[in-house]
């Protein structure tokens, strides 16, 4: 289904070439202030066009409050939010009404569905992460209510890597550059190799790691819905997401147990706290009030402005090469869709731990 | 909640040191073949004491069927299995009653809930995934009368990797070791590594491949429930599993999308196949018909047979040793539980594709 | 929450006085021939101002069609809808702002939540109601594709009665009057007796009788989910409604078992029958062939154009008269409210029965 | 599926002649104090064999607790309960095992599942109700730390009725006599006709009402999740019952607005109160502070010791008579089990209600 979350639930719909993309949240308690700025502040970290890095294509991407919003306040009632698409002049579609695009979805949806929107991805386009946005940042109030904020930014594209942890980065420098590294000397470096990729019309993959803090210890159900079990659920959710790690991740497997245990200790307000934080902030799936981290994979999209061989619905071999305007990289534009899938989460997980005791 | 699935639902229950371990299986269709036998076979890959490689507990884990199954075949009622846990003298427990064990969820439990099950792990036990291995065994039946196999492996122990991707290795030799690596030479060269852990009193990590085969294309939910989103939810909700990737995985940000991109071709017989597979045999989260794979990385587990330093739950600092007979490397018995959560998903995605199409 | 079904789920949003009202289907299959005009056709049955007897508001409730729908078929992806309420003037509510009206929900939102859009009853509206109806009409499109049609009508306002069952009634009638009574002589003493309620400004209650046939054997879970337990719900869920019962109901208390028990035979056709149906088409929560029939009672509606003594929320007794346009009596509209949520129940039952076998 | 709950969900299984019946609690927050003999007590007020109005079968009925509680609170982890079958002895089914019962589900599990467990009645019978009420004693202690407590009595028996409404019974009398009624001089005459019907070889049906006192003000969900619905939802899923209302309930369509409006009133303690009830305590589907009550309508059982005309699974005619103890009338027993579905209704609503607001 299209739902996601247990307590703070949204519906998406729409498609990337229909009327618009749409999103309802349930769950969202009474009395948090929000309004459409900051809904719309949100999505305009997403908006296309936002830099030569990105794709050319504008889009407004102007957020309707359709629901749910009274005196600048929630009201308990679900949030109704729509995004309509700019640019629904007719197009030629014919070139890819039979084809399918290597890498994208249209083969499976014909599989699956019998057959689909073939004007662009439908449902399977990222556009649809336009609503995830939308609906992250009423998310983001309510856990901002309680001291909880997720940041996350590119720590790789490519080969390019920032050199050094989230800790000894200032998270406050995301937004200081269109990569969204905030690690200067890294970003324009990738910056570079974006427009190098971009030139040779193709694309290129990368790592955003997500930070979360101010989480208190209890958040997370124990067994299957793991803190770390729903965050990953989420990021994998996300467009060319191929992979996610938290705390040690797969470089953890190379530590014995004797270097990878995270010592408990007390420090000097009494607080509860680890030596080391191989765990990112969860122990058995619950949050033990340290810093949750995370990386997440995102593959290099697919669709290139190259002539790649491929086939058509009746299983005959054709030659296509994208058209149009697409993002050489989505890493920039992913951090804040990952932002919008943590902060999603963790509401979630606030309001489940409310039956935890009596 | 303890649930997992949509309609092939899985409910677990019990605590490591408590009556037993149960589950109940509900959504199953009727008219399967399955009787306790079935389930009993997947229960003794898991067992312990089945090598030097792991815990010399023995346990018998006989599983006990309380319904849903009647004259050897499944009645579409909710089918209850239980394993008692032997053993159940009074220990003494005194020493970790207060005690916060570093990297276990003792600390978390208490956060969370106010109190726990102070007599082992509890719930957060990796003894509850007996329930989903038996579990796993009848999803597994129900694929297999689709012709879908699921088979995961031990590819990776501390820093020895079996050299060689699924694809050149024989998986019927999976068994053929008590490692459960197909790679005989591998194999043998972890079995050395976990013994010399072992013996220093450590525990080493590693990574499971996971391979399915057989799978149609049209599988799995667009948007949120995607295939591989399920899967890693799946996984990542292991025990001591730290990361989840699929296909071309963390590895794919490497790649530029011209190189990434799987070409479809039709094969002789008229089916459709792509020339790569870095999709992993899901794209857009539904399956292609090509195989799926995937790789789970396991930390090192937490319980070690040295002192170490951490806190009770006064926040005062405490030594502690583990006791008793635990696994220096969970590696060899989380094959079957990796491939029982790889038939809970398959079997769930199944049933939910009955109702893509008219 | 506000969704409804399992798998052919509906969630609703939006308030009577805010912007409009919406609904998102999510799990209809694929292929289903729909379009706007499908939809705009059963909103017209719930339209205000058809007659003298509902309200003479006007409204035209357009429905847009936001998502789901291309080529004139369903895609399987979520169908979005909504309908923009009118009239959204800026009217004084400064009379209900602070008062709590006698049978509504002003109270107790405020208790809930701690807030409530005061201008209409927001979500506790029967406004909402016009959602269902959108939604119901995708149903009862996948319904008719599979020879199943739900049909209900007006069988009491007050203390008029329709004398005979629904057998003994030509079902094609119900919309030959304005009541949507398909028994043409009572349906006039209802009208009249609406048309003297309304003159008294005061209203009246009655029942909506419902009718499903060529309901196949087979449909309905048992235990919690059974067919009439889920309509049961749906018909409680619908505004005003105040009971709910099926087949021989509260009457079949009156009867002995001998007298009450459906005699099962063969008929000519070789189709399993039963000679009474007491079961109202249902046993253990499923489904067997006969007709479905239940009763639903309406409680005549709180709002009446005449003085009443209530509080405000500071306690303090006020006088309130209620203003505006109004029904005096609710059952002529609620009768295509009645058939969408039958028809989301069964549609709803009819993807679930996909999983019952192999 | 066979659960019940969103947030206290149960799962229960098994069937009525195999092993047993049992129950997984979900979501119960951890500290409540529960012990085996909290449910134990429950169960026995449902045991067969109480008095000589119901079955003469004698089943013990022993709950084992097979996890969830530690030190005699619950902790916050699923409670699981097992009830043991009596008497697996292997008993001759042949007449039955072919044969479609009237009035019973035989026929619609076959239709549904193209199987069944011919031993009885299998997960159609009302044996599964045993694992009600054991998860319902559990919910009753949840609610009784909050002051709230449900009370049901037998109201009517046949055309044998109670005379006065609730609020004129001491509640406190249903102990006092074997039908469960509060009114001594009906339960008499409730006790002869169900003694009259049994040696008739035949059943008689009836009506259980519900009171809950203690509710605050805000308990349910709008739209769809209304209080009452999901009340509803759960009489109707109990076995045996055709109908169910609330507050005026049927008799409520009757009245005009202007009776049926219930005035609002501040007490002398500053409580808003209502002048009448016929809201039956909830408005909106949210609570309001006053009594919930309502009425549940159960058939005769479908079970009696006469011969009747049926068909089996070939469609041949044959005669069939109930062999066996069973009960001529299920409403003293029906009592638990009505108490044991309100409980659970409000305890899940107690815990939804914990997300209304920040």
């Amino acid at each position: 289904m299209n739902s996601f979350g247990t307590l703070f639930r949204i519906t998406t719909f729409g498609e990337s070439h229909g009327v618009g993309i749409g999103v309802t949240i349930d769950g969202c308690p009474a009395g948090l202030p929000v309004t459409a700025e900051t809904i719309q502040t949100a999505l305009d970290r997403r908006r296309p066009g936002q830099s030569d890095l990105t794709t050319p294509r504008r889009e407004a991407d102007r957020v309707e409050v359709l629901s749910g919003l009274f005196e600048g306040q929630t009201t308990g009632t679900p949030i109704g939010l729509f995004i309509r698409n700019q640019d629904q002049a007719s197009h030629d579609y014919s070139h890819i009404e039979h084809a399918y695009r290597p890498s994208h979805a249209d083969y499976t949806y014909d599989a699956k569905y019998g057959r689909r929107d073939y004007r662009g991805g439908g449902r399977s386009s990222a556009r649809e992460t336009a609503a995830r946005v939308a609906a992250g940042a009423v998310a983001a109030e309510l856990l901002a209510h309680y001291g909880i904020k997720a940041s996350s930014y590119v720590s790789q594209v490519g080969a390019v890597r920032v050199p050094v942890g989230y800790e000894e980065l200032d998270l406050g420098l995301i937004e200081s550059n269109t990569v969204r590294c905030p690690h200067p000397e890294t970003a324009e470096r990738m910056a570079e190799l974006i427009r190098q990729t971009r030139d040779r019309h193709d694309t290129v993959g990368g790592i955003v790691t997500g930070v979360v803090r101010g989480v208190p210890a209890g958040l997370g159900e124990p067994v299957f819905d793991k803190l770390h079990a729903d965050l990953g659920k989420a990021m994998l959710s996300i467009n060319a997401v191929k992979g996610f790690e938290y705390g040690s991740g797969f470089d953890g497997t190379l530590l014995f147990g004797s270097e990878h245990n995270d010592a408990f200790y007390t420090d000097e307000s009494g607080a509860v706290r680890t030596r080391t934080n191989h765990s990112g902030g969860i122990q058995g799936g619950i949050s033990n009030g340290q810093d949750i981290y995370f990386r997440v994979a995102f593959k290099p999209v697919a669709t290139i402005l190259q002539p790649q061989t491929t086939i058509n619905d009746q299983g005959e071999e054709i030659t296509l090469a994208g058209k149009g305007r697409h993002d050489p990289c989505v890493l920039p534009r992913a951090v804040p869709i990952v932002d919008a899938m943590t902060n999603l989460v963790l509401a979630d997980m606030l309001l489940r731990s409310r039956s935890s005791k009596l």
